[in-house]
């Protein structure tokens, strides 16, 4: 049964690939899995037909038979545990990876998203500066330690799975920031990720949809 | 084999159960698995061997074995796959209880952390208030949105969860706050949490190592 996501109709972003539905796409794409897009406004993501699907009224949201998901990182975990590529099969490797999955959401994310917010809504307040030198700092305790972690390995934890899924998009919204540019290690680790058939295939069908509503009136 | 997780030697809450070893602990304890508590200070936090186990240099750790593992919500979901009680055994109910894990860690959760800290760390700033406004603003945002989902219903979905034990281990945070007592089903939701004796065990053995801790000179 080929599974239903939403995404924006026009997204925020302009096409760079950052909002949530992208990492769906992506892990849809890295197992082969077809997919259908459904487009929502802003004004229906907050419509009582999608808050039955979404409680929060954001994107992305799964819906595959009677089953249907929110929260991008459970939707990956949904995709990963159905197909094989996302995750090892060895138990202890693939708890391993099920927690870089939760430490891209809950220890790497937090801080890079705050920090995109309060460039977006707090670029005129007073403690704009400090605010993001500080968040800045936050951001630079978890590149030192993933960097260190890192090192020279291709991906996380062996081979690429669903945990380096979610810490690159995590990483991606950094790009361009210079912040990321300090970490070389990173920055390749994110050019492995973007170079990836199945990034690239997602990437592609997002734009898509950019461009498309772009050119409408 | 008894599992071995980390926790702080002194807790900086005074006790109250905040830290994320508390989440850990429940879980253990709503399962019935006896484990072992080893204690950290936090210049052992930063330490060649604890980096090892956890490159964040935080707590809980998880040691099983040849298996380790960090990061609280990933522990969680390791017990809960592993011993019956935290997720159903229908897949569609299985996955929508890992969402509400991801739900609370990843939407619920930043904001209401980050007031914590804003408290902690800004109160003598001169936008600590707006700030604070705007924190409790978005951390409003999903309550409102959590509380509307919960209804009259005990738990998020069907039975207690992981997903429960998540979301009300975040929502904790916010005892005291005000911000929970506008909230009747939110409080009365975090009451029945409160209630369950596994919750009571691990909150009671946390407590014992801040006393134990407060007793020595």
């Amino acid at each position: 049964m080929t599974p239903t996501i939403t995404a924006f109709e026009r997204s925020p972003d302009g096409g760079k690939g950052l909002p949530r539905d992208m990492r769906v796409r992506w892990a849809l794409e890295e197992v082969g899995q077809p997919y259908d897009v459904r487009l929502l406004s802003f004004e229906a993501m907050k419509q009582p037909t999608h808050l039955a699907l979404h409680p929060f009224g954001q994107i992305p949201t799964y819906e595959e038979g009677d089953l249907a998901l929110f929260e991008s990182g459970a939707i990956v975990f949904h995709i990963a545990e159905r197909h094989a590529g996302l995750l090892p099969e060895e138990p202890n490797a693939r708890a391993r990876a099920i927690t870089w999955m939760f430490a891209a959401l809950n220890t790497v994310e937090p801080p890079i998203f705050d920090r995109a917010l309060t460039i977006i809504l707090e670029r005129d307040q007073p403690w704009y500066a400090q605010r993001l030198r500080a968040l800045e700092g936050s951001i630079r305790e978890r590149l030192d330690a993933l960097s260190r972690h890192l090192g020279d390995h291709d991906w996380l934890d062996g081979a690429f799975s669903a945990g380096d899924l979610l810490m690159l998009s995590v990483l991606l919204r950094l790009k361009g920031s210079e912040i990321l540019e300090e970490y070389p290690k990173l920055s390749a680790y994110v050019a492995r990720g973007e170079a990836r058939p199945a990034y690239k295939r997602a990437f592609a069908a997002q734009l898509a949809v950019f461009t498309a509503a772009s050119a409408r009136p």
